[in-house]
């Protein structure tokens, strides 16, 4: 079996009368989809038509449960207690499942979203608050978390099959790390650098670092960006040069 | 087979810091529990307390969706279109169905809340709305609906089981509805007289009404009002009556 | 003193991460603004930066309380009472003021939004509940309110100034209340048939009808659709039209 | 003149059906009221009911702005901007403005809430927004703050009038700061023994600290916890106390 990877996209953050993204558009080009659930972004009817969205275009459906921060899009750390995070993550990705099976569809995956992921990727006790909500919700659930992250290590210790995350438009660190925002040389710019990267990633599981020196990187999947303005440009991109390469673009 | 009936209460009414309710005290005699999912009260965390309660106490699990109005406390009647109701049923339903999983129980039933509750009894558009999005979670979930409403025809239409909710504390008028709670007359405050009201709506299956007449009803359920000061002993007091009178308590 | 009219626009109707209008190129053409408050839309930062925009463009400052509806954008009937109206007209009116204080700036005048807006020309119960909020806070703001309608006698009963408002987009019933929306009719999609209408309101104070008869109106303001794709070239073309005719175009 | 102190609680912290704290109880024994804007509780009814019992009682009104967390009770610390902060405490303090204003009174001061109020006395950005917020809606407010903090300076340099708050039930460190919450012997229990810390504090303007040694304090106002069961009783008993040795009990 050759070499795959997985595309996701953060979907369905409209909220109300807001409209957030361009789903449709990206929907033919990606595999899975992490569907908002209504804490940070997402209403009844915006999960009820991406879960829609989704299944008919054969895009695996994936909770995306963040913090409850509406005005602040998930995007603020909260103080939140492990519990919190657990109860809090239940419920939304109860939320979702049932929008799933409502249309007949299924939940194939969870991923935590803004503040949530970024936490979760540096706290065990956080990872772990995730990992048991999802396992005690459906321990068949997928978990997506940060590539070499303590989430990975928390959702395997709590016996979830876990997607590893990369992306193609953040530099990283030698400890393996994404570069915070803030510092410079956090966003690679020019997409031919990080179609480079993301294929490096998936071919020789290895990827360049801010330091110089090399880091080893598992690519189950790759987070494309649906909030951009050249999102679908660039997602047709990429999977052009998966498919030239010869990487499968699956779902796990 | 004798007769039963079931004695249902709303409850997990709290919300973040405030308490509401007595749950605690009121679960040991009563057979089902409709509880809050986060909508007009109940956030993530009263969710899971509650749930654990009520399976602790073999209690039946419902789920109790609201209108999106915390502050009116889903009281308040709202302009909600049937696709409105559908959406928002659906997201409380598989939140509380989530936690009830999460804990290792399962979801029994649904109960409108407040406004919806009157709005469902009398509007047969948004009626089947919430006996759809019951249906499309779980077609073997029970709903409780008034008795004799507009909502009981909907839920069985659409092939759900129904138990059919009758009120001690309210009295009815010759449709078989209840008095609006405006109207003098509406409440009935001598627990002896709602006592003797809830013994013939189950043994003989009428109730009298306002006007003087009877009109039948099926008690498949009691409501018993847990934000009472008296609910406690009004709740011993009516299965006393209803064991003294050779009728089951117990879940449907 | 010749004929004028006043240009009001709804605007700050973003919230947090989500954009809505296009407040920057609508505010060249209009003279008063109408601020979302929070309820509807219009969270904290949205309201600074709005407030700051009018101000830059000299436009007068108004604050445009809705229903505590934020999925529905302030759009759906709810049976709030007129206490609750006074409330949170209250708040709503007090955090604009208080955004234009720290601005150098100062409240000009109240409109409702939506729902409360079409309720309140309808309802005096809930009319005079906004005319008494508005005149407790400060009885020198100006109110918008439907022409014609219950609400304008109620701000007067209540001895506040008001400004009549007329619509280009809509078309009028013989009471001189506007076609609903859900009727035929309704919307008037044609620019010049539009212009025509406002011209005929300001220059003879009257508008004919659906019926066919004509019905007096006051024009005092003229609302423009800012979500609207072609606002920008609507508020434009009517400025020129009014021009042309000798209508000043000022804050009241 | 003697000496004096105000005595401060913080109130309105009911929301809509949910009810807390015991504000009639004791207002008859404070000298200011901090009333909740919303955000972390207090609906617009509770406002306008809380301003009015204050009003009658003759308590100086004060607004008690928090974060955007209403689950929480803005008791978890979040990742706000001095930007996020300015604008919540803008329009928070503008709603209570209104509410006083409507019921003919005027604002006295602002004291911040929970996390807010704690990341203010530590961080000097987070305090110079609040400050500056109330600077620029009514430069004559008092700002008050934790007795020695961050925030005191903060507000100082901004010229507003500060009232430096310190606690009855809470031990101090060496540096002025409370003992955290976490730490053992952060609360003090015995209520003659929070008597005895209050009166050395307004007499000598100093308290012991968990290190042994004394610390410099200014107590201008003493924060009275409301939501403790034995609140109103303690309230009385440090009057006496404060009586009995010559301390005035008044607003500032």
């Amino acid at each position: 079996m050759g070499l795959a990877i997985d595309l996701n996209c953060d979907m369905g953050e409209s909220f109300g009368a807001w409209k957030m993204g361009q789903d449709e558009d990206i929907l033919p080009y990606v595999t899975s989809a992490n569907i908002a659930c209504g804490f940070h972004a997402g209403d009844a009817a915006t999960m009820r038509k991406t879960v829609a969205a989704a299944l008919r275009h054969g895009v695996a459906l994936g909770a995306h449960p963040g913090l409850p921060d509406l005005v602040g899009f998930g995007r603020r750390n909260m103080d939140v207690s492990a519990q919190d995070v657990y109860d809090i993550v239940i419920i939304q990705v109860g939320a979702l499942a049932a929008v799933a099976a409502s249309q007949g569809g299924k939940l194939h995956h969870v991923k935590a979203h803004g503040a949530l992921y970024n936490m979760a990727a540096r706290n065990g006790e956080l990872a772990t608050a995730i990992a048991k909500a999802v396992h005690d919700i459906d321990s068949t659930l997928l978990l997506y978390a940060l590539a070499g992250s303590v989430q990975v290590k928390a959702a395997e210790d709590m016996g979830l099959a876990v997607a590893q995350e990369v992306f193609a438009d953040r530099s990283y660190q030698s400890d393996g790390s994404l570069t915070p925002r803030k510092q410079a040389g956090a966003m690679i710019e020019d997409p031919a650098i990080s179609i480079k990267q993301v294929l490096r990633m998936v071919q020789e599981g290895k990827v360049a670092t801010q330091q110089g020196s090399d880091v080893n990187v598992r690519a189950d999947t790759l987070c494309i960006h649906g909030d951009q303005p050249d999102a679908v440009v660039f997602a047709q991109a990429i999977r052009k040069a998966l498919g030239e390469n010869g990487v499968q673009v699956r779902a796990i």
